[in-house]
């Protein structure tokens, strides 16, 4: 539908005194008409994706695998066969308490399962995968999330899965996590952010982090995390100071600066 | 918003020829803004519907188990622990080709089978699945929409699956073969789609089939099912009368007849 050019029709009126009112209340009716059909129009179009909303989140339902778990978090899902072991906070550092899952699940969900388990490796003789450097309580929040597509985070919780996700390939939990704290960055976390999106390679976080530093880049020096960098990573803090520079000359080229 | 009440306002403005043009111009503004601020803010809503139906996709397709299969359809899906068979359409009435599953799905996704496996019964001890009455390619259908909740249907396939989905109460996949049947509904196949909704429970095939039927009431004698169904069920046609009665009824009662 053509919109009616309101606004000239409007001067007209009130610069010619003879302009009949039925003529504008006509016009006034068309404009209106304009807009109520619009508005009609996407109202119909959210309903539409309101009742798609409520068909996906059925089949997503459907589609999560149920988890059993008794106080003790032993029991896992029914007919598991293969066990995972957290590797980092078992008693004198030795295997926490197993996660049962399923061999099928975990090699759908992430390709590194899949050539552990389907090639002559160790866990896949052994029904057993160990996982280094990570929490019981991460383990189990992973491979919760490889059965229902969830988990709750915290910021502590968002890192853990993040590293995970980035070590088996699982790309939807990686977002997931991403985008969490992506929602959380500020002044004070931009440095620590970065240096973790670098390490990880969380491209969505990084471009984020860097954002935020080039903003406050006046006050950079300044952060409390700085000198830490200096010690820590060098590397990445000339990487800063060289993004830094070349957001700057991009500024100056379109004349800017 | 207020939405200004435009109707009466034209009357005045028509009647009263002393009315300022200028004012009617600035209630025309008012009643066209309202209809703007009405669409801008159904347009957002449906824009944030369209990204969360983006993010439900994805999670759809996160959660969704891949499932190999071979020419001869003969593989399944990776680690299986359990192989069901059509008892239907094998060479001399015997058992068809194998389809691999795994149990954790099967009990997943259908209380029956998570009865069935979970006790001391035949098939969780020989990790065979035998199901009647149904063929091959319905079979492995079933299987595939318990792992992806998608399916491709035409009208035969959409009553085989429902029986199954029926037999081992599967209710994503009831629903969904009930909506595309529905979808397919006409007078001519109403009686038949009656029946089948009655023998298998189909709450929403029922009342839209007999909606028809009730609306056609006067031709259902001469329908081409008719005689048939007297032979087959007609316990069900008396039922068919009897909501014929209790519609005229209800009818008559509101003073309409």
């Amino acid at each position: 539908m053509q919109r009616p050019r309101a606004g000239s029709f409007h001067q007209d009126a009130e610069s010619d005194s003879d302009f009949s009112v039925s003529m504008l209340l006509k016009f006034c009716e068309e404009d209106r008409s304009y807009w109520e059909e619009c508005y009609n129009k996407v109202s119909k179009t959210a309903e539409e994706y309101k009742r798609e909303i409520e068909d996906l989140k059925a089949k997503n339902s459907f589609l999560r695998l149920w988890i059993q778990t008794d106080h003790n978090g032993l029991d896992g899902p029914g007919f598991s066969d293969v066990v995972l072991f957290a590797a980092k906070d078992g008693p004198n550092g030795g295997l926490s308490k197993p996660v049962p899952a399923h061999k099928a699940v975990l090699a759908s969900r992430s390709p590194v399962f899949k050539a552990m388990l389907e090639h002559e490796m160790e866990e896949s003789r052994s029904n057993n995968i160990k996982i280094n450097e990570v929490s019981y309580d991460a383990l189990r929040a992973f491979v919760n999330y490889l059965y229902s597509a969830e988990a709750f985070l915290d910021e502590r919780m968002a890192y853990d899965l993040l590293v995970l996700a980035e070590k088996y390939q699982v790309q939807h939990l990686k977002d997931y996590c991403e985008k969490f704290l992506v929602s959380k960055l500020n002044w004070e976390n931009s440095i620590i952010n970065y240096a973790f999106a670098h390490r990880h390679n969380a491209k969505h976080l990084l471009e984020a982090a860097l954002s935020i530093i080039l903003v406050n880049k006046d006050k950079l020096k300044n952060h409390r995390d700085y000198s830490e960098l200096v010690k820590s990573d060098p590397c990445l803090l000339v990487e800063i100071y060289e993004a830094c520079l070349a957001k700057q000359e991009k500024h100056c080229s379109t004349g800017s600066c």
